[in-house]
């Protein structure tokens, strides 16, 4: 089958730096973050502003991309699940989806809020989120 | 810079041929369309039932991703803006995001709602809409 190559345009800074410090989800406790954006997407940047609420794709460069079915949550109590059917960063691909506002921006640096992303983990694209279709 | 390699899990069959036949969100008259996936990821896909609402993350393999800046909707009375802020297909890393229904499974086959992805789009990640953290 064909491949597909990715590129980081940002990287994660956080004070979270391993697995186990990182809350579930992004709106169960995380922390606010900077994302540090690579000089070769500057004009793809250029709107990003504060108040912005955004999707961050990221690539979890720490998963085990073996895995199919997982715990959901860690809790073993309830029946392994394909990964499809789940938020697991153990995946096929292992992209991440975080919805965040965008709090700063400073030139290449953006700060947003609730982001349980890894410090260092890449990012690979930013789409915002859509509002009605009236205000596309 | 690390580069990060994807391989496509599964395949769009879609009556969209050319990037012209499609609306520009799904929600803005898309067709039914079936996916189609690769046997290796069988495990992966086992819990996705009909009813299930999920996010297809495909790969835009037409785009041109040294594009930095587009008019929103193609619309050049629009200012040109950063891919960033817009969801425009060509963008460095052109992943897209789409809302879905799963309709019906057969086997490795499952069909969805309102897919604007032309026939043919690779599909390199699935995954659950969120629901309230109570319910996760």
């Amino acid at each position: 089958m064909t491949e597909f190559v990715m590129r980081p345009i940002a990287r994660v800074e956080s004070s979270l730096r391993e697995r186990t410090d990182a809350p579930r989800q992004g709106d169960e406790g995380a922390p606010d973050a900077w994302i540090v954006f690579d000089d070769s997407v500057r004009a793809a940047l250029a709107d990003i502003a504060a108040g912005d609420e955004v999707i961050l794709i990221t690539w979890f460069d720490r998963a085990d991309r073996d895995v199919q079915k997982v715990h959901p949550r860690g809790d073993t109590s309830r029946p392994a699940t394909g990964v499809f059917s789940t938020r697991s960063p153990d995946r096929p691909n292992p992209l991440g989806l975080h919805r965040v506002t965008v709090l700063a921006v400073d030139d290449l640096r953006v700060q947003v809020n609730n982001l349980e992303a890894l410090d260092g983990t890449p990012i690979v694209d930013v789409k915002p989120v859509l509002g009605d279709i009236s205000d596309r």
